[in-house]
């Protein structure tokens, strides 16, 4: 297995960004992840109750139909609390691509990430769609994942390699977020694209354990946002054995933990105003839930957080966080390691004695940086 | 009804506060609330799984005892996760009073605010009792209430007195706290006294009632402190007709609201940091449970806390806010409605079309100079 630090995309996909004038500063706004080989889809969306129009579109689409094209994606306005005009809106954009892609609306999803109850301008990326489709390429990605982009200040990318008898599968992510952290700007997204030959199920699966190891361990702020969505597509270029449940399934999945948790991890470290990267661990609970749910109290709670902003070595506040999270642990039992808080990258250790099992979550400190960005006017 | 904004003590109750040396300052920081008469008490603890000491002890002698005379407080430390050592310092603690107060120690509870994982100086605190006990009076109530604050900036106390029948019923509160707000100092504290001659099942339901109404639906920071501690204590001092569940109930529960609601909402406008007193009121809900899990999703919400600061009118985060709480509303059904941003106090009205419930949680804006607070060295 080779890990790439760059997005490389897989066999028979190509991509292309461009700026379409929905974002006002004139920079890329507008993505097209296209295959030509019709692809299978896995894809987590938000657990907010309300969630964006590009969503509700995608879920749709994802029960009439089962291969897919292309994805659209934007910056610069999330299609979220529009109503059944933004519903209107998502739709309208996958039917400019339908005849310049060949292919039908439904084979086409979406994904929107900017400001919350918005409409999209939908003349403009009308507009912009056939030079979208017309430009794409091998060397497209380089702009789509840029075009992805809100606040973010580095680009999120990676690329696991790996063979399956003689056949090399490559599965390639791109994400953008950072935590809902910048005025209006909620979200985090995640576009992965491989030439696996997969079963759905299968994939539906993989996806399951490596989004639950990685998005859903991270933690800037704690704010849910509206639009998330983690879309995978696999389109059988590869031509590998079929990966099922079978032999095959264990390999694939852990070259796709490897590629959530990385993009996982760079979404924490570009956290706004965050000037720390804290892994916290918490080992011997029940079952990987309660552990999960015990770290992300800790994660979550501000004064741990601005603790670790005043590098302040405070085991209070880690222990105010942890009987927070309704678990019901014994005093006696806990043990708590914290490493030297100088660092830019902390571990915090909880043991409970509770059970043999372990999770762990990432997340930053809060800082007066992060409540200066999210105070400004939009 | 008449509500007075400072302490007034009701009938047989008595009080003072010291300097004991928990505290570095040299400040108040012990506190004694002494009834002649024996008082039925009723309590509310934090649900926090790890909880500090005083409470442990609090819990044991409530559940061997049903009469009691005193309450002794300490800022300064919060006696919370010192193990059984610590539960010991407590019992000493009401046993030192056991003497001068001619009662035994299970008709003494204790109350603990401060830094966590830390013992108590109980030397200190042994030489200090003679004189707190023999220096109670009426008006020592000033020094009492002063002796609980830990970063509280002012004094939070109320009375409200009115009649049954012929006699006057007095409830006096005094609190500390302001969230989990500064280095290590964790906890709302509050002690109710009343002169009502009131059955322990009628003011175990007034308190939960209250408590439910006004502690509970206000939030800093969203972090649940391990020392939180409602104590209530009613010494039949009155005379007044027995209060049960009969028709002197509504009305002492409405004094009680009063009392713990104002308090409560003293708690907000003081937490650290803050620059906006924000009322947030859910309508429509299907039940109170509903409508106040609502509100306090959008209350713990630091992307909304933010804009508040930044006086940013930013719906988006408000609607998130909303479909975090994990309920069902439909976004055709939601109304915002924000008052203007550029005061100190702001209303956010939200209507979700379910039901005819209602809840109003109370909370303040996050502002960088909570997190400068928060982040500086014990």
């Amino acid at each position: 297995m080779r890990v790439y630090k760059k997005a490389i995309l897989p066999h028979s996909f190509e991509a292309n960004g461009i700026a379409s004038g929905i974002k006002k500063s004139g920079k890329l706004d507008l993505a097209l992840f296209y295959t030509r080989s019709l692809a299978i889809a896995s894809c987590k969306f938000t657990n907010n109750k309300i969630f964006a129009a590009p969503i509700k579109l995608n879920k749709s689409y994802l029960k009439k139909n089962k291969f897919f094209h292309a994805v659209i994606a934007n910056s610069g306005s999330a299609n979220c609390f529009t109503g059944k005009k933004g519903l209107k809106d998502a739709q309208d954009i996958t039917r400019f691509a339908v005849a310049p892609l060949f292919c039908n609306k439904e084979q086409i999803l979406v994904a929107s990430t900017g400001i919350i109850g918005r409409r999209l301008p939908v003349d403009k990326i009308k507009r912009a769609m056939p030079g979208l489709i017309a430009g794409i390429s091998r060397a497209g990605i380089d702009k789509a994942k840029k075009a992805i982009m809100t606040t973010d200040t580095f680009v999120k990318e990676i690329t696991v390699k790996f063979r399956i008898g003689k056949e090399i599968v490559t599965i390639c992510g791109v994400a953008k977020g950072a935590g809902m952290i910048a005025p209006n700007l909620a979200t985090m997204l995640a576009f992965i694209l491989t030439d696996a030959n997969i079963t759905q199920r299968a994939l539906d699966k993989a996806l399951g354990i490596s989004v639950d190891n990685s998005f859903n361990c991270i933690t800037v702020d704690g704010c849910m946002s509206t639009n998330d969505s983690v879309i995978a597509l696999a389109n059988d270029a590869a031509a590998n054995d079929t990966i099922g449940l079978n032999k095959h399934f264990n390999l694939f999945t852990s070259a796709l933990n490897i590629v959530c948790l990385e993009l996982a991890k760079m979404i924490v470290r570009d956290a706004e105003g965050a000037t720390k990267f804290i892994r916290i661990k918490v080992e011997r609970a029940k079952n990987f839930t309660e552990a999960k749910r015990l770290a992300l109290s800790i994660a979550n709670s501000n004064l741990f957080k601005a603790a670790m902003y005043g590098e302040n070595p405070n085991f209070g506040r880690i222990v105010a966080g942890i009987g927070a999270s309704g678990i019901d642990v014994k005093e006696k039992d806990l043990r708590i390691k914290l490493s030297p808080l100088n660092k830019k990258d902390i571990t915090v250790d909880v043991s409970i004695n509770r059970g043999k099992s372990s999770a762990i979550v990432y997340t930053s400190d809060l800082t007066p940086e992060y409540v200066k960005i999210n105070a400004e006017y939009n």
